[in-house]
């Protein structure tokens, strides 16, 4: 029966992550392994009171279809958000509404990907969005993440070797690494995109979750051709399954046709509720209050590794987001630290996931600070540290 | 700069009913272009009532990621309510929770079709359907549909030039024409596409809005290997952008990697606020004053015809759902007659968007009654039937 399916299928995996979730989900494992928001910060009340607003005010209204581009307002918010923080000049036109990101990498990859054209990535690269242009058959080509961001010689020689149709980025506290981008390293893979005529995707879910260092501007801001990605999933929650795309309007109207064909529009009473939450509370000040829960995990969580991790094991020291980035000595596989880990009730991310070509980065693994307390990161840590011990001894 | 594009997007174009809605939006027309469900008749305080319960029980689970398969309580509800409905025997694994039945055609395109595969669907047939699996270039035929269901003559000597993957049909009120399959058809089609090895997938969305004849069994329970396509949309509410698909084990296990490259999972709080709701009100109570409105609606609608349409035009007198489909003496155009319509503020879709072959169909045309009240629906017919009675004399 298997011939009845569509090729595409045979390239798509179930995500390596979500299955470890599943694993990891006791609640007795201190995980970090998940990519979760603290839902201690969620904004539940303000969000109850946004939706027995809406409904008591508009209710036939927020229940019935809607517009393939996402409610005006909302668009608007966002639009003047950006000009507001960053300076940026979108029109709420150059912004749909999607499901999350997940559905903003589906719908671009269905605009843009032939079977076979290339699609070029971060090494270690969002698995997401592997996932997600899979569906479509292109070839994918990695390029090195250095600290300071992509390698943008090896990416220059990649592309000199043959064009390609998209470069998908996190550039700002990347998953899984943490990295960010310099200013010079976005304004410098800016213009090596657009000399070879490479639509950038900008994915920028966790820009907003700085918590060290300065604000640095988004590539889009080098180069308006950008496809820039944002995501109410990290800042408000992520249940509600609410992103967002701004892309300029030739592309808009392509995306507009491939929103309707795959969903007719988002959850027109979420689209709702978050424009309610946003207009009766201070988002910055709710931002504010993840930032520094945030900002406390990942000091304590890389406090703890300076202290019992072995001298010869490299963390990355993200200035934002949700994760830090593991490398450990060649020949140590971070498979066989999960085994160790998992039976002391510890999880993680292994890192070769995260490399599209097989064998590499097998030294890797991903932690996750967001989700976790305190009491837990200091324990997990530790119980992390003497399997480390063990592993590294025995060599 | 067109060429950036993928090729599937040059067959995808707008859907031409949405372009018609924003011009029939106006408050002075009298709109039966539509598909809308009745906005009077959503259980608003209801939903409010449920929001509230599960965001004051449970807010941070509710506002968190949470499973691609769907909350599982509904799916059991679900498949539960299908046996006792139907007698059914559905696990609830064989569900799988999507955002309304239009993203069910899309992760069902893409489980499917690679390009130039053919997909049969009924002719007039549903536009949102051909729309989502354009996206995925397969080759359409189409078969004509009899006032008691598809053509099986025509189905069987397509099936003989040459193999196709799927079949898509919407046997019970079908949009656009109100027809529905008798049992026979039902039974012949489910062996017909038995013997050549077609998929069929069967589209339920109005299947529970019956308001006169008798029930009949879904396609499903002649052949468990038909795919059945259900929503919450016209039931409960369209805005929560929630619907479902039963398939087999394996057809799901590649639904659920093509959800989770889609958009990770739908909407959490909206699958439980819809659980909630089914948990403290009796949907069949609803849904029966959803028939009784509807019912009342089509039977003034039909009357009003019978008084006031020329003799020579015929239209469908559908036993349940939102439509009734009008045919217009040989070289007639719909198109024409909408554009005098249109000037009296009176608007419906012409059909021939409705048929995937260009110049058939002109002679055709959709009306809506669900979302129409008395008075309207009088006024709006006894305008028509003046520009009918116009249009044919001018012959």
């Amino acid at each position: 029966m298997n011939t009845i399916f569509a090729d595409r299928m045979k390239l798509t995996r179930k995500s390596f992550i979500r299955e470890i979730l599943k694993v990891t989900e006791q609640p007795e494992i201190i995980s970090f392994a998940g990519g979760l928001p603290n839902p201690g910060l969620f904004p539940v009340e303000a969000i109850a009171a946004a939706s027995a607003k809406v409904l008591s005010a508009e209710g036939k209204n927020v229940l019935q279809y809607s517009s393939t581009e996402g409610y005006l307002p909302l668009r608007e918010f966002i639009a003047e958000r950006y000009h507001r923080k960053s300076g940026l000049e979108i029109e709420p036109d150059e912004i749909l509404i999607t499901n999350g990101s997940q559905q903003s990498l589906d719908l671009i990859g269905k605009v843009f990907l032939n079977k076979g054209d290339k699609v070029i990535i971060e090494q270690p690269g969002y698995l997401g969005a592997i996932q997600a242009f899979s569906i479509f058959e292109p070839e994918f080509r990695s390029v090195t993440l250095f600290d300071d961001g992509i390698d943008t010689a090896l990416l220059e020689s990649v592309l000199n070797e043959g064009t390609a149709k998209l470069f998908y980025t996190v550039p700002t506290f990347q998953n899984p690494s943490g990295i960010t981008y310099s200013r010079e390293k976005r304004n410098a893979l800016s213009n090596i995109l657009k000399k070879h005529n490479v639509v950038c995707v900008e994915d920028n879910a966790y820009g907003e979750l700085r918590f060290a260092g300065e604000e640095l501007p988004t590539i889009r801001s080098f180069s308006d051709e950008t496809i820039l990605m944002g995501s109410f999933s990290k800042i408000i929650a992520p249940g509600l399954r609410m992103g967002w795309i701004c892309a300029g309007k030739e592309i808009m109207n392509k995306l507009l046709v491939a929103k309707q064909a795959a969903d007719l529009h988002s959850n027109y009473l979420s689209q709702r509720i978050i424009y309610q939450y946003l207009q009766d509370n201070d988002i910055d000040e709710h931002i504010l209050n993840i930032k520094d829960a945030y900002g406390k995990r990942r000091d304590l969580m890389v406090k703890m590794m300076d202290e019992h991790f072995p001298d010869e094991i490299e963390y990355t020291q993200p200035e934002g987001g949700m994760f830090i980035w593991v490398t450990l000595p060649e020949g140590i596989s971070s498979i066989d630290l999960f085994d160790l880990a998992v039976k002391e009730n510890v999880a993680f991310v292994p890192g070769s996931p995260f490399y599209t070509e097989d064998r590499i980065g097998d030294n890797t693994f991903r932690l996750n600070f967001s989700n976790s307390d305190f009491e837990q990161i200091e324990e997990g840590i530790k119980k992390l540290a003497g399997c480390l011990e063990r592993l590294t001894a025995n060599r």
